[in-house]
């Protein structure tokens, strides 16, 4: 039988209990950490109760892979089911806080899905670009939102163009969740809460499925911005995952590059890392190399199996892209990377559900 | 531009200060309540962050059909995307500490999924018995999390009765989220929650969808166990929203009769309350009708329509089942049984995902 769960508590642990500047006691949610985060005090909080998800310990299946001590921090329990809810409310609190009244978005993913909740949640219209190959199901998700849904033909960055031409008119805005710099002070939430609940034990890795590298850099900057701050926080290595399909972070990482090398992308389930040319590539690397972090590729059948480890000893469904990031930490340890007795985070970032079919 | 949204209070109002007998400020999620579920002290905690759900306004969709107060409680921002999460937590608690090492359950929807992943997180095995009509994404969710999924010909009943069958044999338990007790312990702290968080202002009506009534029935307990306790609480009028295809309830309460009416289910869209012969019936219609609360029927067309509505207006998306709940809460606003000044409250049950492709 196993012992009760240590879940997250709502109350902080002594090491964090200075830390009410940065984040309210009274409120639920990224909100609570408003200080934090950067935003004149006439942004609108736009809010579909994203954050504070749950974070669980993984006893058999790091019993399974010799890591004693994982946890799993659950965010795919968040509105649209994924960790971009942090990120898209937060773009587009800053845009309907600047009188923006329409939004465009490039993604055929969880970030399409989520720009285009929040914006109906803030009343502002959206178009979301996606490639032509986007699956009908995929589409039909955004569509729901009410947004427009425009396929572009060409490869990725031709999407993403033609969503910042569309941008050149009055009153639209480029909701970037790869470029827009609030995207990353809503993930910087996820490095916020981790810091705050695991105070009194941090975790010394944190593993995370990377594309564009949104949430890596969230929690990159969440520490640097406590420590800055005066408090004792010890950033945790980052190590960022990538599908072997498509992975120009691990190829610069490893060739010791600064910003990501060219790839020519395949196929791959794990669709939410697909991304050839991260915006953001170059600040990715950088805070992997300085947290100590590393990168790890991960194939589509490892990725698959990962996946049904997950269901099976957990309970946990996770997306595929989101098994890259369970199969990277396997392999940190496999590596000696991770060692059998460090507190390991594993961002759990999609809903298995979001695969159906896949 | 709307005002900030007054989201969940970690903190609780003044008026739920002295509850902590009854909730754990130092926890998270439905375990926080154990003093308050009755559960003995050897019965493990089974969690996979499930509880402490969003409840948002919505402003928007309220005032589209004349109500100035209305809040969602998202349920679906749960580990498998249903309020069911809750009672399967529970019951899977409280088989696990008895001892046993295999569950069967009979549901190919919400209830299905959550009894197999939270079967997984305890280690136990679980047999999923479901109609042979049951659509293979259903099952394929099921199966997911390593249950053995067993189709049966036949009526709804004839799927229960084989699960029950099933079920005699040495350290195997019927893990009914229609019959087993515990089921109500776990949606009780739904309840909890809204009586915690709303209490300065607390909901004169809730309205959530019906099927076998677990959700109905664990805000009611609730409620009455927080009576009973000597806290000052005030029991909102609980209303049940029914599919016009299969309203064995909604029968009963217009005909005053005691227990559910028979009826022949037709095909619907909101399957997951397209129950004919609720086992517990009798109970449900008893807290309806102590609550002052009432019965509403919704049709697929008007379920669709409001599916749509919430998405577009507010960003909620929702199961066809859900969507049900909120068209009855603008049916019952235009009977005039809601006044456009009420608090009301309004359970988003399952999300839309698991809708994806009906």
């Amino acid at each position: 039988m196993d012992a009760p769960d240590p879940l997250l508590p709502a109350a902080l642990p002594s090491a964090a209990r200075g830390w009410t500047a940065l984040r309210d006691p009274n409120r639920y949610g990224i909100w609570r950490h408003r200080p934090a985060l950067g935003l004149s005090a006439d942004i609108p909080e736009i809010s579909l109760g994203e954050g504070d998800t749950p974070i669980v310990p993984l006893k058999r299946w790091g019993s399974a892979h010799g890591v004693r001590r994982v946890l799993a921090k659950l965010e795919y329990v968040s509105p649209t089911g994924s960790f971009k809810d942090r990120g898209a409310a937060a773009v587009i609190a800053v845009l309907a806080g600047a009188g923006v009244t329409s939004v465009v978005e490039d993604s055929s993913g969880n970030a399409g899905a989520a720009m285009a909740a929040y914006a109906a949640r803030a009343g502002l219209r959206a178009r979301i670009f996606v490639p032509e190959s986007a699956p009908a199901a995929k589409r039909d998700q955004i569509a729901g939102y009410g947004a427009e849904v425009v396929a572009v033909a060409g490869s990725r960055e031709d999407v993403a163009t033609a969503a910042e031409h569309a941008a050149h008119a009055p009153d639209v805005a480029y909701a970037s969740h790869a470029r827009h710099p609030a995207f990353v002070e809503g993930t910087k939430t996820f490095g916020l809460e981790i810091a705050a609940a695991l105070a009194d034990d941090p975790p010394l890795h944190i593993v995370l499925p990377v594309g564009n590298g949104g949430l890596l850099l969230g929690a990159f900057k969440a520490y640097g911005e406590l420590a800055a701050a005066g408090y004792q926080v010890s950033l945790p290595r980052l190590h960022a995952a990538q599908t072997s399909a498509c992975a120009p972070l691990a190829a610069a990482f490893a060739a010791g590059a600064d910003a990501p090398l060219p790839v020519q992308a395949q196929p791959t389930v794990a669709g939410g890392v697909a991304v050839g040319r991260p915006a953001r590539g170059a600040e990715v690397l950088v805070a992997i190399r300085a947290s100590g972090g590393s990168t790890v590729q991960i194939d589509d059948d490892t990725a698959r199996r990962t996946r049904a480890d997950l269901s099976r000893l957990e309970g946990v469904d996770l997306e595929y892209t989101s098994a890259v990031g369970f199969a990277a930490a396997a392999s940190l340890r496999a590596s000696g990377v991770i060692e059998s007795a460090d507190r390991v985070l594993i961002a759990a970032t999609g809903i298995g559900l979001k695969d159906a079919g896949v």
